[in-house]
């Protein structure tokens, strides 16, 4: 798709992004900005390629309540960058009244009159920021009402979930866009085994519609039935965007029986220390033009780096029976951490909100006689060079697939 | 002042309401919504009166964080009733990037080019909702920054208060509007004995303007320093709007000593089922014309009826030596609140969504040889008639005045 002004005419462009978790580590003196720091980023990448919505897959906060400075740092965001002149470019030819009757405004933000948008937000509800409570609301429920987001996908009954896709079009493109909130994966897959869950399609030239499909729930299997299967979805869809997997996967991977794409985004901030969020992470720029799509990935530049290494004593030169091997060990481990230092340096994006301090993990297997060294001295020595000095190191006895934490 | 065309040209017109506490018992499944309903009653009255803005004093919300039901029906109803194509009717004399340079967006919602905004609000804050915590922010900042209310009156220094006035103009009225947030009495009280407290005013024609203060502390003599005395205040000024005292006494008060009035509207939502609030509760059409104003009072329809009464048992035909006499007294107070039912339902505003089941409050002086009964088994005599079914008596044995509650 070269982009001449003519095909410009008939492309949608779509800032993609999921698992912000606006508000993680916020309490943290070092860390307690990250979230917010990369959602400007990701606006700003929005602004700067002129798309003409941002889509959100969920996670957008890492609480369910979240603290009020983030709420007000998430609001004035979007105040700034979504707010203005720009006119939106494509037509909505669904019923917003149906797409959104479970709001208290049933209808887009931009086509409120008392509203200037210049950048529609579509979001989604994860698990860290799912409907609770009295009038079953999340956080998304007051950003829709505030008019800074366009809140889809939420599916309230526990027996059948019909979903409407919403329908955009422009020029001759013509975009059918599925949104599935974030369901207790058991319950989900319990419903889709009952064939309880199904997606409606235009009924005229169905043929020509691209079909995209945002879904917030375990991509992988973790037991046989918390999470959702490709192959449970329709095969009639063309590219899924999935939600709360934290590993940066957003080159579309190809899924050949169900002749679909499905891309990963992850998240844009490290929650947990583990292997997926080492990835370095990217948002996408989706143009799609026709059936046809592209997705573009754009490296953020602010994320804090993170390195995590893997170290088995057995497999060094050091000697478990070495009557100094608790220093050795120690001071092995520490050459690690100054080579991760280093390369963090060198790798440093240049964007000057990209923070200095780097998120640094080491992994040792001691087994074969070797001793665990105190995690708390150890991380004494880089406090101020390390971003989470006191949970650098992770001790196993055996090689052991990480463990995958909650997204 | 009569309202032709010519002195509406002049005439300013604000509703003035204090002390709404969003959110008050608003787990009670019977009064869960009393709030936000007397709050709704409140806007329709600035639409219906066409005010030129609505001036709030303070403790909008009840909870420093309010819950997520609460936050989302106030940002409701704020955009049903306070957005829309009517054009602000006053001209903004001071400068907006100092009087809100305590905001993230340092100007008022009506001038960004982004929000249509009908009806402006100007709030201050009071106890119950002040900033704290990191980023020293409250529930107004949200709504700031989301472009519902213009929140002035924070001042953050510890050692000195400094007031800029908003300088409005309509026709030749000129409005200079002085608002102080919520302090604690003790402290402001001491920064006011040590002259630390002062109102800057208009450079030129200092005469041609009407000075009105918004404050929220207290009013009445609690100890010799935790409330403000009238006499602390600046004796320039012409009315005093003051907040925090839930007793409706809108009606302006003369202070002959300072030469100016004091209105203080009270609450919407009784809070206590202390004397004060048994006040018919009112909120305020101001309407200022060069130097002159009046303060229309209007009756607030919604709100939930509070009756309270007195008994004093030894003072009663009631025999504390009668072998029956508990049955007797339980009796006896019953039919006082069935006297007090009757006069609720006689009174009931005729509004809708006016709530029938009353509070009721006896207050009962068992001294005299008489026993306290069960409040419980009291109560669930009236569980499908009041509103508040387990607090309905309070014994005492002296006739002690009231003790004040939290405002
Ligand atoms: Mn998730
Ligand atoms: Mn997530
Ligand atoms: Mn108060
Ligand atoms: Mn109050």
């Amino acid at each position: 798709m070269p982009p001449t002004q003519d095909s410009e005419d008939d492309t949608l462009k779509i800032l993609v992004a999921t698992d912000i978790h606006l508000g993680y580590a916020e309490k943290d003196g070092i860390r307690g900005n990250d979230s917010l720091v990369s959602f400007e980023e990701i606006l700003e990448n929005a602004k700067k390629h002129d798309v003409d919505f941002i889509l959100l897959g969920g996670d957008l906060f890492h609480e369910n309540k979240p603290p009020r400075r983030i709420m007000h740092g998430c609001i004035s965001l979007f105040r700034k960058y979504c707010m203005g002149d720009k006119p939106v470019q494509f037509e909505y030819l669904s019923d917003q009244s149906k797409d959104f009757n479970h709001c208290q405004f049933p209808y887009l933000n931009y086509e409120d009159p008392n509203l200037n948008v210049s950048i529609p937000v579509f979001s989604i509800h994860g698990n860290h920021d799912d409907p609770t409570g009295q009038g079953n609301l999340c956080t998304l429920d007051i950003l829709h009402t505030s008019g800074f987001v366009n809140y889809f996908g939420k599916h309230t009954s526990l027996e059948k979930i019909e979903m409407s896709p919403l329908l955009l079009q422009k020029g001759s493109t013509k975009l059918a866009m599925y949104g599935l909130g974030s369901i207790r994966d058991e319950r989900l897959h319990r419903m889709f085994l009952k064939k309880t869950v199904s997606m409606l399609r235009p009924r005229e030239n169905q043929e020509e519609w691209f079909n995209m499909f945002v879904i917030h729930q375990n991509r992988s299997k973790h037991t046989t039935t918390n999470y959702i299967p490709e192959q449970f979805l329709d095969d009639f869809l063309d590219l899924v965007i999935w939600g709360h997997e934290h590993e940066c996967r957003i080159e579309p991977e190809w899924n050949s029986v169900q002749n679909f794409y499905v891309s990963q985004p992850g998240s844009s901030v490290a929650t947990s220390l583990s292997e997926g969020e080492t990835v370095k992470k990217h948002i996408g720029l989706l143009q799609i033009k026709g059936k046809n799509f592209k997705m573009t990935k754009i490296p953020l530049e602010t994320v804090r780096p993170f390195y995590m290494e893997d170290v088995v004593l057995s497999d060094t030169s050091l000697d478990p029976q070495d009557h100094n091997i608790a220093k050795k060990v120690e001071a092995f481990c520490a050459e690690k951490v100054e080579g991760l230092l280093e390369k963090a340096e060198s790798e440093h994006s240049g964007n000057s909100k990209q923070p200095d301090k780097p998120l640094i993990r080491l992994r040792i297997d001691y087994s074969g006689g070797f001793e665990p060294f105190s995690a708390h001295r150890f991380g004494q020595k880089f406090i101020d060079k390390v971003a989470n000095p006191k949970d650098m190191v992770q001790f196993q006895r055996k090689k052991v697939l990480a463990t995958k934490s909650d997204s």
